[in-house]
């Protein structure tokens, strides 16, 4: 090969079309000879994007063409679909072709009696060190972390490293560093490989190691991880258990996992949708997403009642109801930019304490002056519109008052929630829009029934 | 060191502060001690941390203790502001620190002139790597890479290249591949640094290459060399020229920053925010935010246009005003859980031509159950409140038809939008909240006309 420009976008829409086609007409080897021969990825690619009953037919037509590694790059709803159509044995099978952590990452979607005959297919080492990677708490370090990794005692050389990476003949493509650890089994730095490449036989591993390495508790959480390998830059960092002794190593591969994945839940909790939304079935995201519609009804229906307060004023002043839903939505939509920035400031590690004042007042400072710029605005375009300044300056007086509650609940509401250690993208938005409604319409009509009855 | 838990929270609220008490005291040295020995990523968490006039003074007494890498960390909007205390020739100091790709990240923030300055004061080779690097668009693969790699020709031993290594002593702690090229320079595959460690030297470097290596052209776009990184788990991947020659090498690092920020961009834009809104001082963030609280605000007049022509029936029966916001409300909700997942799936790549009917039909089937669902409850509610079935039955029926038009919307709107080349992430929701509000009053007023008067 030379550039492989191509391998950007392996798997096109015309061929998941002429899979589909084949698949259709039964046409088994063809739909084999498809996608044997693709990358993992590649395979996960076509298996997220085939309908449910056409992922069935096409795992049945695959089984040990599929290539394991496929399995971890799948979704959790389309993983859980493609393992109902093996059996025990052949989700060994695939176990064993995989690095512990990942085949943990799989048997831990099945039932608890499946995982068990699985596990009982399995060598003993293995077996072993897939159930070590199963006892640390799901989105910990231990369960991130691969065991495979190349420790040398502190007191070899560069030659004895390298001849003993020859003779053990099982240092993998994908270490990058050695890790040097003292007698009772600590670590005491690491030597990238290049460096260990570059450096003469007799030197001493010691004189080259680097022994101010970051590196995680097997308990920290994987968000932690990823915030210390972007800050960091890092490749890969070993992992330890409370005594200091080295237990494993997480690679970048699989923090890049956690950033795509941290960044999703953000981005769809914000939008009222679980992660696994796209590929789960039509009942179950009838349920899930039914769950959270009921929440905002709860929300629309306060807003309700409040209308219903001054539904004398709406019936003496129809243009109240006609133009109410404009200062609540402002409210909305401002309130929604400061949550988000807030949301991801608070995710990122960049809202803290230390300068959660400033970033109020500066939020306040904003709604503040967009409230005044919009009570201009639209009380302008409201005097025009109905030729009465006083429902002008009302519209107007509401909309400022609006949209500096939207910037006060924007940041307390996330900064609260996170305070007592309740998801903030989760719940924020809910409950900024019961304030700006509320506030929204309390506002408007009640300044309209004070100044215009 | 060993165990470094700590080194995941280097820059705590606590030390904030005490950086900032200095600095109110102007003790120049404490502040100094503070930060001098801090990682480039716990510089740099300050420097976002504090308030504009405090990061002004820390510059100004930190200058040649500043790390850097640091410059690498900021946000867009802090670099500008950090580059202003700066004077041409700490620039070029800092730049001469740096690699080529991650200096001219921070160059191109300059105005022309003092871009020329700064370049004017580094050595020749080093301004030509610079340039080279900032004559690539922005997002390209080619400003992303860095030039510094390790090539051997393809008729060399093992031994000569573990030598040669050795001689030239330049091999970067931060390779983890060797680069094999033909006597044209044209990429002929890659070789781990682990699997060279292990091979005996008399091996010819050609018996242990790999061929298949993925490699991106140096036009390609930074969104794509993301998606190949993510779907092969790569740690590098080699750039080449239009002819196939090798140019440069991307690593993870520089990927991992290009991940966040697109996954950024897209739930910043969501939130109808740029990205750099947090940073961005109050004057200007309230006029990028009053550009999009602008465009809001014609959604929600046309809204009111709608309502504005059934005034007539809501003065009659002021219970539409009343109740006519929990339509819209649940319609835009609804609309906005499509909407995201669409987005994000379209980002990702998952939703393609291959499966948008597919996708299309499961969300107008979700959407119209949760309409039956939410019909039926609003309804009753609505019965129960005001003893008129045909209130209820009218508000159901609203119901039902906002919520499958949101359905629809929600998956029409972001594919047509990209399909024409708009991002959707941007503007998705404005349309959606325009046709959700439309829908919602129209039918709810609308029907309530028919049938109610």
């Amino acid at each position: 090969m030379s550039a492989d420009g191509d391998a950007l976008d392996e798997v096109t829409p015309e061929l998941v079309q002429r899979i589909e086609d084949a698949l259709a007409d039964d046409r088994r080897d063809e739909v084999r000879s498809l996608l044997a021969d693709m990358s993992a990825a590649g395979q996960a690619d076509v298996l997220e994007q085939v309908s449910e009953a056409q992922r069935d037919a096409l795992v049945d037509i695959l089984k040990g063409d599929l290539d394991p590694e496929a399995l971890t790059e799948l979704d959790e709803e389309v993983l859980e679909d493609v393992l109902d159509q093996l059996d025990s044995k052949e989700i060994a099978a695939a176990a064993h072709e995989l690095e512990a952590d990942d085949a943990a990452s799989i048997l831990e979607e099945l039932p608890e009696d499946e995982r068990r005959e699985v596990l009982a297919e399995l060598p003993a080492d293995e077996r072993a060190d897939i159930e070590r990677a199963l006892s640390y708490p799901e989105g910990s370090a231990g369960r991130m972390m691969q065991r495979s990794l190349v420790k040398v005692p502190q007191s070899w050389s560069v030659g004895r490293v390298i001849d003993y990476c020859r003779e053990a003949g099982d240092l993998p493509d994908d270490v990058y560093d050695l890790f040097v650890i003292d007698r009772s089994g600590r670590l005491r730095g690491s030597v990238p490989l290049g460096r260990m490449l570059r450096s003469k036989r007799p030197v001493q591993i010691l004189d080259i190691v680097d022994p101010d390495i970051p590196s995680v508790p097997v308990t920290a959480d994987q968000a932690e991880v990823a915030h210390l390998f972007r800050d960091q830059n890092l490749v890969s960092c070993p992992v330890v258990d409370d005594k200091g002794r080295l237990v494993g190593v997480i690679m970048v591969d699989d923090v890049v996992d956690v950033i795509d994945e941290e960044a999703e839940e953000d981005l769809l909790k914000m939008g009222g949708v679980g992660i696994d939304d796209m590929h789960a079935g039509t009942v179950r995201t009838v349920r899930l997403r039914g769950v959270w519609l009921a929440v905002n009804l709860l929300t629309a229906v306060i807003a309700s009642l409040v209308i219903g307060q001054f539904e004398d004023a709406i019936e003496k002043i129809v243009a109240l109801a006609v133009l109410m839903p404009i200062v609540a939505s402002m409210g909305g939509n401002a309130g929604t930019q400061t949550v988000t920035v807030a949301v991801r400031a608070l995710a990122m590690g960049e809202l803290t304490p230390a300068n959660a004042l400033r970033f109020i007042a500066k939020e306040f400072a904003v709604g503040g002056l967009n409230g005044i710029l919009f009570a201009l605005l639209m009380g302008g375009a409201v005097v025009a519109w109905y030729h009465d300044w006083r429902l002008g300056a009302v519209i107007g007086a509401a909309m400022i008052c609006n949209l500096t509650a939207a910037a006060l609940a924007g940041t307390l509401i996330p900064i609260g929630l996170q305070k007592f250690g309740v998801d903030p993208a989760v719940s924020s938005t809910v409950f900024l829009t019961t304030v700006t409604d509320v506030i929204g319409f309390l506002a408007f009509l009640g300044l309209a029934t004070l100044f215009l009855l």
